[in-house]
C-alpha cells in the first residue's frame, strides 16, 4: 500500500513518468477498504478482481508505450448505487431491487469509462436516495452520520477507499455528506449533466455530481462528466480571472446555522477578507417559500416513480421514504403544478437578482455554510435545507472543508453561482479559498492507521 | 403607400442608402390595416400615432447621419396579445383582462425594441391562446380560419399589415396559423427563448417565436429574440454547410394528412429529390402516445394558471378553454407527474434516435406536412397534431409554404431538427427549399387591391 493516496493530478503525472502504476492505486484503495470497511460500511459491492484486471490492462498499455485511454487513465472511482454500471446491480438501497443487473452504463459512467477511470464498486445510498439512515458511518466519528443520500461516496472518499466517487442530489445529497465528511463536492446546474441511467427521485430536482478530496480532484472528474468525448476536453482547471468580490448570504434561512457553524463561518469570512472584498447580501424574502415547494415537488415525483410498487406493498418502503410518498399521494394536482410554476418563476427571479450583481466585472458568487450544523448522530442523515435551496433553484454549488467543530467534526463552506457555466466562475474561486484555508483533512482513523502492503 | 411591402433585408438596404424611410414602411402597413382590417380582424389595437412618431424619430436619426439603433431599425412588427409591451394592455383574448396595462416589455419585446423595431400594435390571440375560434379570418379565403392561437400574427403578416409578428406555441399555435396563411414561422427548442412577460398557458410546452413572409425575414427577427444585445449579433443568415440528405417522416400520425396535403407533400419531396438525397424515416411507435400526454400536461397547467378565476366564475371562460381546464382539474396528481416524466424520457429518446442519424456528416432534419389539412372553416382553429409532437419534444421546427390546394388554400412544409442550435442546421436548408419551390405568395385580396397613398 502507498503511504498516502496521491491526489488525481499527482497520480496522473507519476503514471506518465512511469513512477506509479494503476495497480498501485487500486491496491491502495482495496487495502483501505479491507482495513476500514467493517467500521465505515461505505460499499454495497466491490469488484476486486475486475478492478485489478482493468488496472493491469491499463498499466500494460503504459508499459507498452501506448497512449493513455483518456485523462482519467487508471484512476479508481466509486459509483453511488443508484447509478447504473453495465453488468453490476443497481440496488438503490432497497430490497425491492434484489436481482437487478444494469444492462448499460449511465451517461456519466460511460464518460468516465471513456476517460480511462477504473470502477471499484458501488457505494452505499440511503433507500431510494431519500432520508432513511444508511449503515454507513462518518469517518471522523463513527457515532455520527456521514450524511445522505450519497453516504458511501462521501465516506469512501474521506477514507482513501477511492480517489473520487459519484453522488446525486435532490435536496442536499452531494453537498451535505461531502461537508459532513470533510471532502469536496460539486452539484452543477440542473440539467447540466445528463441523468440517463440514474434511478430517478424527482425529475425537477435531481442532479448528479462528483465527490473528491480537493477542488482540483473534483473538477478533474466533473469536467469528464460534462463532455462526452475525451478528445473535446481541455483538461485541468479552466483558466479564468478570479473575481475580487464575494457575497455573503445573510438573514433568513441562513440564520438556522448553529453557534459552532456560525463561528467557523465568520472566521473563514474574516480570513477571506484579506484576499477578497466581502459584501453582505440579504437573503430575499421569497427564499422562505422554497422549502415547502421543494418538499412538495420531491414528494409527488417520488410517489409517481414508486407508484406501482407502493400500491402493491407500501410496507416494503423504509419509514421516511414511505412517509414522503404518502405525502406526495395526498398532494392535489393543482398544488403540485403550482409548485412547478413557482420553481420556474423563482429560477428566473434568482437569475435576475444575481444578474444585477454582475456590475463592475464582478460575478455573483455567494457564500454560506454548507450545512446548519456538523454531522448529527446516526438517527438522521442531517438537514439538507442549506442545499435544497440550490437544488430547487438549479444553481451551481460547491462545498469545500472550512474547519472543525470543537469535537473535531468537519464543517463546510458552500459556494453558489447563478450563471450557467458555473465552473468557469466558481471553481477557480473555490480553489483559491481552499489554498487560503490550507486545512489538513485526513480523518483520525486514517492518520492512526499503519501502511500495510497488500499481498 | 408602397406598391408592395419590401422584405426586411431589402428594406434595411434601402434605408441605409436613404431610398426608404421608416415612415414609409409604417404608412404602408397602416394603409393595409385601413384597407383590410374590417375583413381580416387581425388586430386588437393599433397605436398609429405612436408608430408614426417612432418612425419619424428613427428616420431623423438616419437623416442626421446617426448609426441605426440596431439591426431592425425602423422595421414595423406586430405582437401577439398575450405578450407584454410596456404601456399597452395585454388582453389575452379574454374579457377577464379588461383594464390590464403591462408595466414592462416581455423579454422578446425588449430585445426587438433594442434592435430598433417599431411596434404597430397587438395582434389577435384566441382566448388564453387556446382553441376557441377568434374573430380573425384567413386572408386566402375569408370563410376559413387563419388557424390559432397566433391568429392575428399570421393573418397580419400575410396581408402586409406588418413585416413580421411574434406568436407563441403550446400545441401548434405558431406553425399551424403560419402554414394556413401561407407564411413562415419558427418555433425554436423549448427554453431557447425566455418567456418572461408572456402570459403562460403550459410551462412545459410554451414557446415564443416569429412569423414573417420568408425564411430570411423570419430568421432576421428570430436571431434578435435569442441574443439580448445588438452588439452580440452577427446578423443575417448563419453560414453553414447545407446537408445533402433529408429524412421524410413516414407512417404513424403522419398518415392523418388528407389527400390534398399528401399530394402536395409528395410533389415537394419529388422536387427536392433533385437537390437532396431523401430517405424515409419511420415514425417511432412511441410517438402515438404523445397526443394524450401533451393534452394532459396542457390541461393541468392551464387549470393551475387559471385556478382562482375559474373557481370564481367558470362561465367567464369560452367553451373550449373551459372544457380543457375542467379536464385538467380532473387529472390526478400522479397521472400528471407521469406525463411530465414521460415527456422528459421521450425528449431523451428522441435525441438518442436522432443522434444515430448524424452519421456521415448528415444532420437529422426531418420533413413532414405542417398540418394534416389546409385551413378548415371558421368553426375551429384546425388540428395541431403535427405540431404538438414537436412542442412536446421541445424540438426546433419551421414551416414554409409548400403549395396550394385545388381551392387555393396554402399548404406548408414542416422541417424539424433534433439538436439544440437548430437554426444553424435547419434555417439554411429551409432557405434552400424555399428557393427550390419558388412560390408566389400574395393572397388574392392583396393582389387585387390598388395601391393608394395614405393621406
Amino acid at each position: 500500500m502507498l503511504a498516502e493516496l496521491p491526489f488525481i493530478a499527482d497520480a496522473q503525472t507519476l503514471m506518465r513518468r512511469g513512477k506509479l502504476r494503476p495497480i498501485d492505486l487500486v491496491e491502495h484503495c482495496l487495502g483501505r477498504i479491507h482495513q476500514f470497511e467493517d467500521q465505515i460500511h461505505a460499499w454495497v459491492m466491490v469488484d476486486e478482481e475486475g478492478a485489478r484486471a482493468e488496472a493491469r490492462r491499463l498499466g500494460k498499455m503504459l508499459d507498452d508505450g501506448q497512449e493513455p485511454v483518456g485523462p482519467l487513465h487508471g484512476i479508481p472511482i466509486g459509483i453511488k448505487d443508484i447509478i447504473d454500471v453495465a453488468g453490476w446491480p443497481t440496488l438503490c438501497g432497497s430490497k425491492l431491487r434484489a436481482g437487478h443487473v444494469a444492462s448499460k452504463d449511465a451517461f456519466v459512467v460511460a464518460t468516465l469509462r471513456e476517460a480511462g477511470a477504473i470502477f471499484l464498486g458501488k457505494t452505499v445510498t440511503t433507500e431510494w436516495a431519500s432520508f432513511d439512515p444508511p449503515p454507513t458511518r462518518n469517518p471522523w466519528n463513527l457515532n455520527h452520520t456521514p450524511g445522505g443520500s450519497s453516504s458511501g461516496s462521501a465516506a469512501a472518499v474521506a477514507m482513501e477507499m477511492c480517489m473520487a466517487a459519484l453522488g446525486t442530489q435532490t435536496g442536499g445529497s452531494i453537498i451535505r455528506p461531502a461537508s459532513y465528511c470533510g471532502v469536496v463536492g460539486i452539484k452543477a446546474n440542473h440539467g447540466y449533466i445528463p441523468l440517463d441511467g440514474i434511478f430517478p427521485f424527482s425529475m425537477h430536482l435531481d442532479h448528479v455530481g462528483p465527490i473528491a478530496r480537493t477542488i482540483e480532484d473534483v473538477y478533474e472528474i466533473f469536467s469528464r462528466c460534462v463532455f462526452s468525448h475525451g478528445s473535446n476536453n481541455i483538461g485541468g482547471m479552466v483558466p479564468h480571472r478570479i473575481p475580487e468580490r464575494l457575497f455573503v448570504l445573510r438573514g433568513g434561512l441562513v440564520e438556522q446555522a448553529d453557534a459552532s457553524t456560525r463561528k467557523n463561518f465568520e472566521e473563514v469570512i474574516s480570513k477571506l477578507s484579506h484576499r477578497f472584498e466581502i459584501l453582505p447580501l440579504e437573503v430575499p424574502g421569497w427564499f422562505a417559500e422554497i422549502p415547502v415547494l421543494h418538499r412538495r415537488i420531491m414528494a409527488v415525483e417520488a410517489a409517481e416513480v414508486h407508484r406501482d410498487a407502493f400500491e402493491r406493498n407500501a410496507e416494503s418502503f423504509a419509514p421516511r421514504i414511505r412517509s414522503l410518498i404518502n405525502e406526495g399521494r395526498h398532494c392535489t394536482t393543482l398544488d403540485y403544478a403550482y409548485a412547478l410554476r413557482r420553481q420556474r418563476e423563482f429560477r428566473e427571479l434568482a437569475s435576475q437578482e444575481l444578474h444585477k450583481l454582475f456590475a463592475d466585472n464582478c460575478v455573483p458568487i455567494l457564500l454560506m455554510p454548507s450545512t446548519p450544523t456538523a454531522a448529527p448522530n446516526l438517527d438522521t442523515t442531517g438537514d439538507p435545507v442549506f442545499n435544497s435551496l440550490w437544488s430547487f433553484l438549479g444553481q451551481f454549488a460547491v462545498t469545500i472543508p472550512s474547519g472543525f467543530t470543537s469535537t473535531g467534526l468537519p464543517l463546510g463552506l458552500q459556494l453558489t453561482y447563478g450563471g450557467w457555466t458555473g465552473e468557469n466562475a466558481l471553481i477557480p474561486v473555490a480553489n483559491e479559498i481552499e489554498k487560503c484555508l490550507n486545512l489538513s483533512l485526513r480523518p483520525p482513523l486514517l492518520r492512526a492507521s499503519k501502511s500495510e502492503q497488500t499481498p
